[in-house]
């Protein structure tokens, strides 16, 4: 099978929001009147970020799924996507795979694909995303990382730590029993994009950005271009499932023997958890709250804003935890 | 130096054309009135596209063009990208060679970079580019591959086959003198793309594709897009550098060796060309020749449209010449 038989069958559609998709040196794309395009590329690397075993349609699912999750931290609506692929074989049943997996989650949300290219070469997946902001008289309404505001309340929404937990079992550090392991995997394997919830917090959020190298890192992010600073209530942020069922059935039911310094280690720097970090006035917790409903998205307020620049972490008495928490860095 | 020093350091520039560039989850581009954004992605991997000990200057310049010709085998002007980068690991004097490569193109031709992403992994440069095209009452300015007719002249810019013939001598095939060897590389390493010319042929030509897998495999998909066949006069296609010397020089001065069928398959079948086939219609040959000397590009005539479907290739007597010539595929 050649290059363009290849994207004929696999990654051919027709677009409906797109002018021109798939099959000229360029698609087309028309932005509606009163809206910005909000744009947004990851790439994903065999060894780096899935193991080479990986099912093809959960591959095919979290390489969208980081991307709309870029798109969820701005408020954008998703819209479209191109697909660069590089690839070691044609494999076929690989492909229809990985292509099922990456339409199911395209189509649940709208957004189609309308080019890219495919090469031979060690397997590397680029999609670059394009979401709709409105713009209302000439205001963006686009979530960014610089509008924290001393005061806000600080939020986190679902669950983190769980895709480390499960990274962490893959790799043999640790070991879990098959019912966690399922359910730590697939936050691992096929994140949830807060798409729905980024959108019910547009003019609400101050600032947003989503949870990918690790929860404080990332917070590091909104603090630096806010100019704020913050404080984090540890005990708040431990949320994975795992960390559910060591609170309940505590004295190591499961066998996982980890320390808590270990289970707050996952929350706040366990990373590839695609969940939103966001700030809100403190006298707009009602609609925040209304706005997790609507979208159906749980959350859960974690600290708060502080003019004072750097970042207190206490924990549930209220002492002062030291910050020994490192982010996700691929070149560190 | 972490990944974000990184991109502090080689990719973070200020934006003029987008409303927010690096640094967010998502970049925002807000669309001029009257336009449709061109979109196009191109991954280049190292060992398929370039050679491991490539001068980084060049392949920053190449990633870029490659996707800058995509723009203008559209007629599009060229607005911003996003670059993706997989690196086996962070040598400074590497990186910034391939940022001064990169955006001294962009600069030439004001395109600017917006996003990307960063990680650690074979060497991968992904980059997706964003082009402005003109829609005018509803109708698009854009250059595509299904618009010829019968009738119309089939055209290319500049010339074909150097970059073959510097890659077949890299790879040790043939022999070169060095100076031959040096002006085919430069094809090879550092293509033009045809922005200007093809900025020039909007509202003129009736299709168009950027020469990259090669003359007839290109064409091929015009015909296909356009339901016509053609006609190519294939002495006219043997445009490259070296052929001029080999025309004039003929007798083997260079110690080429090539017999004149494989001058033809570097023409027709080489690749990585990156010139503009495009099709005009025939009474419009004083505007072409125009379009041609604004835009300072030269342009062939090789062949023309034909209402009969397939492809004939049509030697300078006029007789038929058989076509054994293959474009390249990633996966053939």
């Amino acid at each position: 099978m050649g290059e363009f038989d290849l994207i004929a069958r696999y990654f051919k559609r027709p677009v409906t929001r797109a002018t021109l998709g798939v099959g000229d040196d360029c698609a087309l794309l028309n932005p509606a009147p009163g809206t910005q395009l909000a744009i947004s590329s990851d790439m994903l690397v065999q060894g780096r970020h899935f193991f080479a075993d990986v099912d093809p349609r959960t591959l095919g699912h979290k390489s969208l799924a980081v991307n709309l999750s870029d798109l969820a931290a701005c408020g954008a609506k998703p819209l479209a996507f191109t697909l660069a692929l590089a690839l070691p074989e044609v494999n076929e049943p690989w492909l229809a795979a990985f292509a099922d997996g990456l339409f199911a989650l395209a189509d649940a949300h709208g957004c189609e694909l309308i080019g890219g290219d495919t090469t031979a070469g060690p397997l590397n997946i680029c999609i670059t995303i394009f979401g709709e902001v409105p713009v209302v008289q000439g205001q963006s309404k686009a979530l960014l990382r610089s509008g924290a505001r001393a005061g806000d309340d600080l939020y986190i929404s679902g669950t983190v730590g769980d895709a480390r937990l499960a990274l962490d079992a893959l790799l043999g550090k640790i070991s879990l029993p098959d019912d966690m392991l399922r359910a730590a995997r697939l936050r691992l394997e096929m994140p949830t994009p807060r798409v729905a919830l980024g959108l019910a917090l547009r003019g609400l959020a101050t600032s947003a950005i989503d949870i990918s190298d690790g929860l404080l890192g990332d917070l590091g992010h909104v603090l630096q271009a806010s100019s704020v600073g913050a404080t984090v209530h540890t005990e708040d942020a431990i949320t994975s499932i795992a960390s559910y069922a060591y609170k309940t059935r505590a004295g190591g039911l499961f066998s996982l023997n980890l320390s808590h310094d270990q289970w707050l280690a996952l929350a706040l720097a366990g990373g590839d958890d695609y969940e939103l970090l966001f700030t809100a006035p403190a006298d707009r917790r009602a609609d925040v709250d209304a706005a997790a409903l609507a979208s159906q998205t749980p959350v859960r307020r974690i600290g708060k804003i502080d003019t004072q620049a750097g970042l207190r972490l206490l924990n549930a008495q209220g002492e002062s935890v030291p910050n020994t928490f490192t982010s996700f860095d691929h070149f560190a």
